[in-house]
């Protein structure tokens, strides 16, 4: 069965990275992912924090960017207090151990977003993910320290997993495609659509790729949907181009 | 519904009691008492690593052994990663947390004993409580930092008396789409593909199209969706004609 990658963006404070580490271990999460830690990574501090989780940080995966980490991973949750308008569906920590494990029965893996100390996720990074995990939490003190938020996922993924109940597993024809693939072609279909002008006025681009990307996401691809609907995309392009070269040609 | 008291054992670090009492606040806990802080109580670093939790900090009530600490309470439990060979009751957080409700739905208080970071409670204070509470950890990694302990004892009362759901829903900016229009939108796209022989064999298209429809169907388009797809394919077949007729024209 196997546990959820803890992925942890722009983490600012070594000693953090190490509880998140110690967190993790507690609740039998090994891999920990940074994405451009403020410090630079190895850093100082980490190790005594994680009080022996040294499994956990031995084997700690370094990148630049939220995309490159998550490149490799079927489903991506973030982890968030705020409604980000982005329309995804929002899950509580319990509710989400269920799914991952659903996706690990088949072999599929999952990552979850751990925003920066202070701020958060970027609604950027919140745009990567399929879905938004968000902790029941007293209204009026409801920002939750870095290390407690993992400690929240784990604890829950390890309730479930000591818990040992059986988990009603949906059948895919198809896995959910990995990230790489679907950004490939959100990328073509931007590609495309800026040929095509689409973007109008173009100093909205930004905000409404972020919004077609989001109702992309809500898909959940699989795989084999990608390859479909690349095909389609590059149907009206390509078949238009034919059509018209033919239409207009000799 | 009054919350469980926390009651810290010998704390050894102020950072550490403020970061209890975030956490606590976090999850609606508000009454903290000491019994016999190390380096004495008010004590500096508590107050920047409470992140804001004054109410908390505020209002700790301070005692210089266990007994006087629980006094006036009507049930006590110790939180304990061994067994003591005490024959006492053992809960898991989320039990423990249904049984303080149950007590403080007839005004009945409990409190709950948390020991020192190193090496948790003594026997003779493992020896006054009622009850314990263990928390589902990995065997092979099983010290939980103090305030993640508190933490999940909050956690666990929390999600009790909220219901246990996330505390945010996804916005809904636009309705979700009127079927005419989503079938238009897919007659559209359809019709297109057909110019764009995209399917092929067209002895196959009727199931092309039943799968198509299903990946379109999983969005649960909004109004707002299906103009914006629209307006994405009429883009990408308009501007398409468009870019070849002013290429091939004149």
């Amino acid at each position: 069965m196997t546990p959820p990658v803890v992925i942890l963006v722009r983490p600012q404070l070594a000693e953090n990275i190490g509880m998140c580490a110690r967190a993790m271990l507690n609740f039998g999460l090994t891999e920990m992912r940074l994405v451009a830690p403020r410090d630079g990574w190895p850093k100082k501090g980490a190790r005594q924090a994680s009080s022996g989780a040294s499994i956990v940080l031995d084997t700690v995966k370094l990148f630049e960017t939220t995309q490159d980490a998550i490149a490799d991973l079927n489903k991506v949750y973030a982890t968030t207090a705020r409604e980000r308008g982005q329309m995804k569906p929002i899950f509580a920590a319990d509710e989400a151990a269920t799914n991952v494990r659903t996706l690990a029965d088949v072999d599929l893996r999952t990552g979850i977003l751990f925003g920066p100390e202070r701020m958060g996720l970027s609604n950027d990074d919140v745009a990567l993910a399929d879905a938004l995990i968000s902790f029941p939490v007293n209204p009026d003190f409801s920002s939750i320290n870095l290390a407690q938020s993992v400690l929240l996922v784990g604890y829950e993924w390890w309730k479930l997993i000591s818990g040992g109940q059986a988990p009603i597993a949906p059948t895919r024809s198809s896995p959910p495609a990995k990230r790489e693939h679907v950004l490939a072609f959100l990328d073509y279909l931007e590609a495309q659509l800026d040929e095509a002008a689409f973007f109008n006025p173009i100093e909205k681009r930004a905000i409404m790729v972020r919004n077609m990307r989001n109702i992309w996401h809500r898909l959940e691809m699989t795989e084999q949907d990608v390859q479909t609907l690349r095909g389609a995309v590059s149907a009206l392009v390509v078949g238009r181009r034919g059509r018209n070269a033919s239409k207009n040609g000799s």
